[in-house]
């Protein structure tokens, strides 16, 4: 049986595939508006599919600790509506042209539209939140969009900064990707109404498994393909974005020109093809996308780990393989 | 008895000056962050000053509603976080350059640096509103939030385009900027469990008055100096901003040449400092300003009007003449 990460995230769509679709008619119910461009910018983004990872988190961790309502479903679709606002921002953000193989919708719609439209999608997502009469959960999802901002901040002051240390890239994972899963598979817990072992356990699931997830996201930025990846291969390192496989390379450059050569594509302004070409060459020669790998599945495993105090299921079993396969290389 | 907007308005802060002291350390805890640059920003925006009449409007409410706890305090600030937030982002959509006559956010520290702070704000007003423990305030204020990015959408359409109706221009103004004055008055009503009627008046109260505000500052443009308005002059003219003088001005002009002028620099990308100053003359020759201002006093009447159904005090008397006072020229 394939036991790769896309497999095993096929696996967890089709052990909530009924659950899923529900979340997708919550979705298209609340992009409704009375100006017809929102839906539009939204569409282009959330129809561009996506793996529904975070979503999913929601539904499993409801499931998992045996909820039987259908609050999880407004739940779940407030989570993907928050992520989907962060990705519109962060394409403004980052310049960025292309996701999941589509044209950007900074790049479609333009930047102030994104803007926008994310701002309107933050809103309903607090909207939905609202419907579930929860305000633990409004707490939590609150506390981690705060979380997010943060990060995101905090990795544009890190940016062509070659003094970031591997402690800082992992805060900056932690709060821009980790905070959200953290808070889904908690918030999911906590609809549940799950005792509070289970809610710390889903909680510190989602945490692990997002840092574990967003590490290999970044590595493979080195080593991708666009086909595989879904996005501009080289994005990172045009950018300066300073991931573990650029802080490795500093740490560990074998003589003064490869310092200055990194120093140089790092700190400088401009970072050519023959730069990324090289960059790549001096990073598969050393294995740093390995050693990145490495550091991500040691999230991965605490996030396996977690689940124990979780009752045996074939859903939990499939969370554990998702976090176990996250930081394998796919052959 | 100095009975202008601005001698009001200071006479509403004085009346609840105590509680805005509160409101003002409430705001300032909560822009703390590990993040350094985020309270820098936010307090650029938010130290600035501005005369804090969305959190007045909801301290306000909450006072004649006959409110005693403190849970409106944290309810202000928040009404506060996230009018900085649209501020925020409002600026980078508009690219503005000057607010409250310090230079904007996005120029001192970057469009991205705006956003994403902006983000924050927002978010940081939710956990604000969780704490005060009313899922009304919750629904009322993540309804308006959706509202304002609508209203701001609604403007990038209607933005250069010579058809924008005078309902059309309504529309935005009631989305954009009445949306927050509603909900505002609103949730302060709520927070002190006031009955329906008091409810539905002060939230027609705080739509009416943002109405007429909106209205006036618009009109303004065509009219005041950079050190009466705080913000650049001509500002809206340069962005082509279809605001109630321009589109009274196009449907009143008085011959073929005036209306092509209209069309050119409406619909047109330029819009040189001397078709501003042509601009403002014909506006002036027909006092379309004083048309515009003659709109927005039945809005500052259905304002005032809406308060009758509340006991009478000070308070009321001064949110009355606030209202009233909102479309008379200073002399």
């Amino acid at each position: 049986m394939d036991q790769s990460f896309g497999a095993l995230a096929r696996t967890l769509k089709a052990q909530q595939a009924e659950a899923l679709d529900a979340v997708g008619d919550v979705i298209v119910d609340h992009l409704s508006s009375s100006v017809p461009l929102i839906p539009e910018v939204a569409r282009h983004l959330i129809g561009a599919g996506g793996k529904r990872l975070r979503p999913l988190m929601t539904l499993s961790a409801a499931s998992l600790c045996g909820y039987e309502g259908e609050g999880h479903l407004q739940l779940a679709a407030a989570v993907e509506l928050i992520h989907a606002a962060t990705l519109l921002h962060d394409d403004v953000v980052d310049d960025s042209a292309l996701r999941r193989g589509l044209r950007t919708a900074n790049v479609v719609f333009g930047n102030k539209e994104s803007v926008l439209v994310g701002d309107f999608l933050f809103a309903r997502a607090f909207e939905l939140m609202v419907k579930t009469g929860s305000l633990r959960v409004l707490d939590i999802l609150s506390r981690a969009s705060c979380t997010i901002s943060e990060g995101e901040v905090l990795q544009l002051e890190t940016q062509a900064n070659p003094a970031t240390s591997e402690e800082m890239y992992v805060e900056v994972v932690r709060a821009k990707t980790a905070a959200l899963f953290s808070a889904a598979t908690q918030s999911g817990a906590v609809i549940a109404a799950a005792d509070p072992a289970q809610e710390r356990a889903l909680a510190e699931y989602g945490m692990n498994f997002g840092i574990a997830y967003q590490i290999v996201d970044d590595a493979l930025d080195y080593e991708g393909t666009e086909d595989e990846i879904g996005k501009s291969v080289g994005d990172d390192f045009r950018e300066g974005k300073m991931t573990l496989p650029l802080i490795l390379a500093l740490a560990q450059a074998r003589n003064a020109e490869e310092k200055r050569f990194w120093h140089r594509v790092i700190a400088g302004g401009e970072r050519t093809p023959d730069d990324f070409a090289q960059a790549r060459r001096l990073i598969a020669r050393d294995d740093l996308v390995g050693q990145s790998l490495a550091e991500a599945q040691r999230y991965a495993e605490a996030a396996a780990d977690a689940l124990s105090v979780l009752p045996p299921s074939p859903l939990r079993d499939t969370l554990e393989g998702l976090a176990l396969s996250s930081f394998v290389r796919s052959a």
